[in-house]
């Protein structure tokens, strides 16, 4: 495949998975790009979203880079699954808040992958980073 | 305080926090049991919490343990956020599986608390264990 | 196996262990208390344990947890690696303190273990906490 | 301060945390290169640092990790801490082998600071990632 062939096919992969999961559509997820190894998605808060602070629930902070590093991880046609994750926050989060999550893979040895996400709020500021590790599962997202 | 009192206090706040957050009553989360330091929750997965691969999306998962943690961390009435969090997944959970959720305080020294969520499917068996850092704020939850 | 059959194992794997490596040694961990799924350790902290503000480097806290861990993920005598772990530290460590590590099993299925470890310093206060990821690679500690 | 003004100080805060504290020199770990929120240093892996697998010791991995952290989270010259930490193990190392852990800030709001390592091996691959989470706590580290 070109380079160009293996974009497209993580594009495919992504909007797949979104249409195919009841998290994403519901949260109102959004592919905003996507390639191997890579996806950046965006969501914003909304009311149903918000912890007694009325901030943004860390849950749902964690759950939109979930969602960034399963688009990444399966970007390469082969289904790959979470194993571990950790977060660390830094900012709190407005209701109404338009949040980006951008997904990088940092290695996939094997069977193994490990993710850096990055989340940012409306400014461009960080408000999580996010550390994820994938185990390779086999079988195919789409057919190719 | 009594052992009775504050055993009824921190209820009272995890119902508090619970009505008032936007997440725990979409969700459906339950609290089962509150003490100082402590918090059991429920929840029962539905088909707008499945990934693509028709399991529980890690992120509802995480999502759960973070509530737990919510209520236990900041049960001692002095509204206390989450820093940091990590999570193992253990084995997958399927649609309508009820999930409960356990949280207990390791430390509280200062304003920094670590507490350790173990997750559980309708069998018993382990699905996630979580770990998570706390940092008093300030502030009342409820009025004593 | 008996339940004394089995503590006598976990033992004798984690004295092997320790024997063999070339950390525990030099760190001068003892092995305190062993069984399946179990470990608890100590290590005392010198000079060349301190970071630059003259505390416990965080990385030897982490060193120890870390060992601890392995010990207990190996008592089942089918050899296992760490994948991933998470540390919360909470208070810091002076010079000459006694450190006390202890690992127990949180759940194990399949090939895939996760342990909580806590250290706590000579006053008997947490230090930090530690969550680790195991997998089982196969293969034997020691003859049974 | 220009820009090469606080390189300079970067690299001279570095040069005094690793020669005042125990570990780093203990360890044989060398800075390779500084700037703000920004660190590389390079170890080579002895037999005391293996375990009894003879491969290094995953927390002899995140020792070096939690140092080239520590430099970069210090490099603004306020003193800052190591609040939480999470790695994940990729590879393994075997002895001899020389490591270069390169750390960059994520983000640094208020006191608070993310920061990624990348643990990578003689051949270029990713042995480990690591993410902390730093917490200033006031006081400088060199007169400007």
């Amino acid at each position: 495949m070109t380079m160009s062939d293996v974009r497209t096919l993580a594009r495919r992969i992504a909007d797949i998975m979104l249409k195919g999961e009841g998290t994403g559509p519901y949260w109102g997820i959004r592919v905003e790009d996507a390639d191997v190894g890579y996806s950046k998605i965006s969501m914003t808060v909304r009311e149903d979203m918000l912890n007694s602070h009325m901030i943004a629930h860390g849950g749902l902070i964690f759950a939109l880079a979930d969602t960034a590093f399963a688009y990444a991880c399966n970007s390469h046609n082969q289904a790959a699954v979470a194993q571990s994750a950790s977060i660390v926050f830094t900012s709190p989060v407005k209701n109404g808040e338009r949040l980006e999550a951008e997904a990088r893979e940092v290695a996939l040895i094997g069977r193994s992958g490990v993710y850096a996400i990055t989340v940012k709020g409306g400014d461009g500021r960080v408000v999580a980073q996010f550390q994820g590790q994938s185990r390779v599962v086999g079988g195919k997202i789409v057919e190719e």
